[in-house]
């Protein structure tokens, strides 16, 4: 029987995942030194995986680079990725991510990154917030295209009720923490998207690219 | 010197705000027997101002219609009013009242029956909330001959942020306790209004169409 | 051309919704009367479409009847319907419903019922919460077989992180205000599913069963 | 027809609002780079705007200033403007900023400056907070001169409902971010001045000197 | 030895606190049966000491009247007494009690029956809001005479601040739960009265007139 | 091999956590209907296992009784029981119960029923609040004698930081939602006791008496 | 007539604060820069009154005492004094100032230096928290002689309920910011003291030091 | 009579407290200085007893160590330990440490060396979160060897639940501030374990591993 996961003694790398979910093991590398990461990264790469790790800035990169040559770092998303081949399913898997402002951009190039890394093909729209509604409207034909539509937004987050009552493909909802005073770090967008009136969006955790990039993908691999 | 309040007892009714606010002395009744709402609206209308009683249930009205017989009681506002002529200045004090939903509407009375308390003609227009833009975009026309815009929404509270960006009149809004879970009794709503990425939008309490009312109020009287 | 909605005096009924999101208006009935619930469904109901009811107690249900005989009330969902023909679209539209307890049925059949309303077929599996997990465990299969999966829990919610760690399939994450003390109606389970550590999971307001069942219908109305 | 917006790739510049709103696209800095901020400056000013960016440090500045040479620094309201020429419109569009105390002067300038480059004259009655209110009843004559009054506090945030008793001109309010402990960043005086018992007050964002200062335009220039 | 408390079963009466305290035990009404009530009422009253129960409701008068027939009950406060005779210490130990609206007499009462049952001679100065200030400036002198001013409001709160600016006397601050939407019951009128800029005020907790009134009562027994 | 669990529709009798846990299933009768209570008893004890239910009102306890004649009310505990035979475990299994105080009582019954219907030996201290400390010190002794102490307390919660200075044994402390105003319904006692400054102690959900018994059950049964 | 304030253009000295409320201006440093703090205390000291400037870093003490050489920079209560004389009133005017641990020194001694500059004679009794609580009640004789006792706790707070439940003197309690996890910040301390059982107890604003000192002063120059 | 504490000014040893709690007096490093630190080591040393000190940074250590030099600094654990012999019961006293992630290991680590330092033989079990619940069971019967359960966990913070359905022992939960967004610092993996539907669960402060080390510690020297 294939062994379940590796113990490294601070981490137990779950080689499994990739049959469970489809994908491999992805490091989150917050609180985790870029000794640790490496090391990480390694142990995934060994068993012939590509790598993902999200939250990781440069020193973690060079790290990591050290030991994999052919990492890469994408910088406005704070992500390494080791990867043998990038193709992407194109059409059938095609994912609109669309912004509110300039702010937003991180998050959503986390889960741009991320989605390309899992074979998605990802149409971008960013900067169509509520506030130029027009710059929405206009866009409409194009994010109709997609098969599923990631909403990033911060301040008030009122983008995706507006989405979700133009369209009709599964909207996932990002709070970003863009914002102040009583934007309190992503709360405010957080509680909007929630509460929205209009129905097919559902949410992630603030900030969180990463999480809507993989329930988009848990979507389009159904076909 | 004119006496500045009159002392009953167990309240000071401020007879002077007439002068310093433009408008009489305003009875909150929450918290109040309909013994004590009777007692203040007889004592402001033996000095021959007119009565606005908010939050009233039908006993405060009559407790109140009993000394005052031209009490008249507006049922979804929960107001009472004893006015001895309802006059209206149109065009130049034309204020819209904006509802998101049919849930709205109490809220919404509240705001629309003080402003024509106050003189106000008022411009309803409700369930346009952003769930069915078109709806709201039709309307746009006869929300823009007016003056001052209230805006009332509960749930997510989106539609001020929305109208915010496409008209450039003041828009005050007005979050509503409309809504169930995360909603937390009207804080998402309130949050979102604060943090709205549209400029020109001020907000007050939740369910506070008194409130808004008389901001609006304080705008028109300056014409 | 058509009409884009319907103005009834305290509420614009949205009847081209149906061709933008591919079901009718829905009638969310708290802070409705009786009487605005039934002139609502009946005006939906002449255009030819199917009226669906959520929040709805007996009271409504009776107003509705009255006018539409042919109304159904769903009990424990707390759902009137007037459907034509219930027919399901069986396999590729199949969706469970997972709970964790018993106490969360009224929002899990609240779920149910409206994605049946919808035409999903809905495979019903209650009562297989974290503290007894070889329930959980001995229902993967048939969990595995269905294409989305709605997942209700109260008190601490921690289903939706244990099942995504180990399904693919993407899973609609359902808060319930079961608890009490520190739950807080329903916010430690809404921040645990906020928090999955298991990708794949999205989050819709607490005890919105009807938006869960909407956001599974907008994925399976891609096949 | 003339084109709604410009798209540069991170951002979708909506020269259109000049139209709509009565005034140019703004430029909020928090969470955009030097680069992107000169970028957007120089894109607003070649279609002959002019340009607003608060929350911008020197390093902003300095991006700009190569690029604008006519951009100048407003080092405590934190603003940038780029302004072919300063024209205030005195007598009917005067408005008064009114702060508590020297903490609260950043936000103030904040509003004063962006009230001042959409050519409003403003009075600055600074540090009149309600420890001692005789500061305040003296400087009231002055006050009541001005069309709108915009109130700046921090704290307890008590300023508002006490201006908002004796005068009759609309007030905005401002809580500010200063205080410590259970001030919680500006919640404390944001929920005293929402629930304000003196009418005629409506609320923006915490440390929003900015949106203060359009809502102040969008009333004056009413006239 | 002195026994220091009195075991009944279900309470431990402490007699002891008549001598550590100043007064004997207090019983606290809420969550204890009619018959417990009664049952503690005469045990303290047993020893010779007065009793005092707080919000207490008809029933639980009636079930110490049966038992102890000098029970008065004080309505408005909500409070049932059993004294043997009624006697105030003027002069040095006068308190003013004062209130911002009429919606906070219950809890000024609490605090006002709890003062003169512990012989303190208290001033009721009621209704005199911020919203009229010159209602609270024309009963200065009337509070100034006063060794310790109790400050019992609700809504915003700001009554405290404004008073703490005016005079010199130790100011005992009670925020009350009269208010609606963000009030948050009493919540915003708490953070305004901590975060006061106004020094020498002290707060005590939400509606607790009895705990200011014993806070008081510790000042003025130093005489 | 033994089925690991019984389905009966709408619940899944976890028969096997007697193995597991050492206890069988438990009813927690909110949200349940006493039709649906008195199924799962009868299931559960017709395997042969006791049945405890908790959260029970006396409509619950009638539906059990029809069905289980040896069915018992605990009313203060709000508790029903089926039991073949008290016994408890003397000395070795013995666990002291402290309160606060009288309105604590309800939590902590519904903890010593629980731990007796566990065969735990109870000692039963109520009434020990830190506002009198010497009940508290008088009791030390006979609290010293048991092996676990379940502390409950309300209000401001500070009973287990006192108590866990002055013992060396483990103490389960339980927040009560007894108090008002900032109580918040048990949060001010929950933080309390989260953050005690005396080690040795951890803490259990608001009102959870249940817990607490289970918790010092799992420590006992290690003897 | 004397002039009530002074205008420096930033601030408005308030120097007629030491007749209203028996001391100076106070200046609170935070949000102020060096100029700005010591421009003011040059204001203030020139016309006669002594100088006190809380929560003051070095460079703040630098520039008063560039300009007026008596400055003294107290480092532990980060307070700046600049005072011609310092005398305590011994014996009437004798306070306690208590603390739960060592980290809570900072604001104590901010209490303390304040105290002693307004004439107060302290008596410091610190690390007596109710972990160990015979060092408490060793200090009891001490704490009892004073006559007012200041209590400054962090962490879960418990120390003003305990100590009120001892004495019959009125305690100020002061919620300090010590602590991590769920104390936040100090809430967890201040809900505490918020909600004592003791009574005897209010309280002023987390890591209040100043404000806490004051009242005392409030209430000793009563003498 | 044996001293119960030492007074060193700044604080008072309490050498009383092996005798009361079963081991010296611990010291808490934040807010206190490296010299304090160090002071209040070397008088804990000199009775005699051993020393450890948490949340201590390499400056305090170098402090602690140039006194007392057998000092010792276990860095993930943020613990300084000076300690004659470390000797560790075996069998008995065993606890196992459980991890969610790898990001939880100081708090881990803190909680193992603080157990160590008490005698308890520790086994480290770390990384087996629910997303990967494999790993779990397959330590499931070396968790079962031990006599108590240490679980740390961040972000949803659901282990404790899934392990509290698995095992008969007792559970202590620490919740960490590992995680970003809605998990506002480990606020939501408290809520989540205080809510566990597992029982057998009690919850210490967020990111407190010295704590559960401690109520582990007052659990096995039962024995």
């Amino acid at each position: 029987m294939k062994k379940l996961y590796e113990d490294i003694g601070f981490a137990k790398i779950d080689h499994h995942r990739q049959i469970r979910k489809g994908f491999p093991e992805v490091i989150y590398c917050e609180g985790k030194t870029p000794e640790q990461i490496a090391h990480i990264a390694y142990s995934i790469s060994r068993k012939g995986h590509d790598v993902l790790a999200t939250r990781a800035d440069r020193k973690a990169y060079l790290a990591v680079k050290k030991i994999l040559n052919k990492a890469k770092y994408h910088e406005t998303a704070r992500i390494i990725t080791v990867k043998k081949k990038w193709t992407v399913v194109s059409g059938e898997w095609l994912v609109s991510i669309v912004t509110a402002g300039t702010a937003d951009l991180p998050v959503a190039e986390e889960a741009a990154v991320t989605a390309e890394f899992l074979g998605i093909k990802v149409e971008r729209i960013y900067d169509v917030g509520v506030a130029g509604i027009h710059r929405l409207i206009k866009n409409l034909p194009k994010i109709n295209k997609s098969r599923v539509v990631i909403v990033v937004a911060g301040m008030e987050g009122a983008l995706p009720s507006v989405l979700g009552g133009l369209i009709d493909k599964p909207i996932i909802a990002v709070p970003t923490s863009v914002g102040y005073g009583s934007s309190f770090k992503g709360l405010a967008a957080l509680l909007t998207m929630m509460n929205s009136c209009a129905p097919g969006v559902a949410v992630v955790n603030i900030d969180n690219g990463f999480g809507a990039a993989v329930m988009a993908y848990s979507i389009v691999r159904l076909f």
